[in-house]
């Protein structure tokens, strides 16, 4: 029985005297607990690497998922969940078996499949010789965040990212994409040379380069953008030679500055990420509500 | 004698061989570690909590700001630094002595009093309860972002915070502002509650309330702005009560929408402070070239 119901059956003598306050506060922390995964004011969601696509059809939830969903939960036969795919499936269904080692979600509608609005942000950080979880940080924030794609940036002063790392950083994407509620996965990209990055920015309409020195963002910014996906790119500790900086600019990618202090890389790719999310929602919303 | 300069005396043959990488490394090493304590292309920089205002006079340089000095960036006798107050203070001086408790610096110049620039931004975040490291986090990147000052809101869903979380945090401050070249110092101010905010909310014609389903932040925001100060309010862990978001919005907040993702405390804080730093740092410095 959940903790919120059997307290709910306790004696009504709970509601007053001293034991009142105790009381309010454990149904608080549950109702936390739960909302946690929860969709803002809808069902607890799960993710299921592999959606069937029918209603009726059953999905079986295992590992951290089933764990999360019967343990932390305590969610049971009949309960309903939303379940997602992480590439914009979606679906709700209702629970129809508990066992030791998992659980069957029968889907209660066909799975909708829905396509990531806005522009799509891709960042290019330098950040394979940050230190004390400054990178985790950073995977963690453009989860969140909504960047569609983080890829480690190999440079003169960062020229190499720890393989193990990069492990690591895939759970937290996971984990971050599940407490976000992102329906589109964030994608985690193997590492890429500052030298093979120039000719993917040549092709984007839609470049920015954090530096020191440049104009302010926001007098950069065009007032709105029919693109579909843009770049960020943001060196690292120590700072992009001035030949690479140079090759940037040459290849397109508009330097921007980020306001008077010096930021370190994971600040300064997360502002210019807060920064240009702000202005492409703003612009999305704009674009709907004249369409 | 300094790691970079040892190196640099030994044999030439240190240049080409094997051992030229490693060397190149150590060189490349020594040179971030100096770098992160100076100024941009400038001297290193220290805290002297007491700054006396002539030319001539000396002040003595103690405890961590002393070990900084002489044993991770090695400095001596004659060499020029920068001293600065944390309240606009900022002079250059020269090291005059090294004894083993501290070290006298003399001014080269009379002490500078900066002020601050653009507007004054007033941090009010529920982060009482947050777990993991994600309030110290808070602390670093809002002090690095520019924050003016940040204050522990209480809330009926945040209505502590322990009071050893800050004087760790008190400590943080002091090392972010370093870090990131800040001449006046991030004031962290006691807890207040929801309530004592209010009549703040009132008097400030700036202030800026992080709210799921508001309209985007980009299009509350006005073209330009004269204020001085402006006010950032952002909720705990499941939210503002219904009640303490009508009495934010009911005092003059206005509540503005970050995005289509569900952030927690910390992001929400750090993109909000983000964006409006941005801002204000495009407006600023608009301002300066119309002037």
């Amino acid at each position: 029985m959940p903790l919120v119901s059997a307290f709910a059956s306790s004696s009504s003598a709970l509601r007053r005297g001293p034991l009142a306050r105790v009381r309010r506060l454990l149904v608080a922390a549950a109702t936390r607990a739960r909302s946690s995964s929860r969709a803002r004011g809808g069902l607890p969601r799960f993710h299921a690497p592999s959606l069937p696509s029918s209603k009726g059809e059953v999905v079986r939830i295992q590992g951290d998922e089933f764990w999360h969903m019967t343990r932390v939960l305590r969610l049971g036969v009949s309960d309903r969940v939303e379940l997602f795919d992480g590439a914009g499936g979606l679906v709700q269904g209702s629970i129809t078996k508990v066992e030791k080692g998992g659980s069957d979600v029968e889907l209660l509608e066909d799975a909708r499949l829905i396509a990531p609005q806005g522009i799509q942000w891709h960042v290019f950080a330098a950040f394979g010789t940050l230190k004390g979880g400054r990178a985790d940080w950073l995977i963690e924030k453009c989860t969140e965040l909504g960047a569609c794609s983080v890829t480690p940036l190999l440079t003169e002063r960062c020229h190499t990212i720890a393989e193990n790392r990069v492990d690591r950083m895939q759970r937290l994407v996971l984990a971050a994409v599940k407490q976000c509620q992102r329906i589109h996965e964030m994608s985690l990209k193997p590492p890429i040379q500052i030298g093979n990055l120039l000719p993917v920015v040549s092709q984007s309409k839609l470049a920015f380069l954090a530096s020191a020195e440049a104009p302010p963002l926001l007098r950069v910014l065009p007032k709105s953008s029919n693109e579909q996906s843009g770049l960020l790119i943001i060196g690292p500790e120590g700072d992009f030679t001035e030949e690479e900086v140079h090759g940037l600019k040459s290849a397109g990618a508009a330097p921007v500055g980020l306001g008077p202090c010096r930021l370190r890389v994971e600040t300064a790719t997360i502002s210019l990420l807060s920064a240009l999310m702000l202005w492409s929602d703003a612009n999305h919303q704009e674009t709907q509500q004249c369409s």
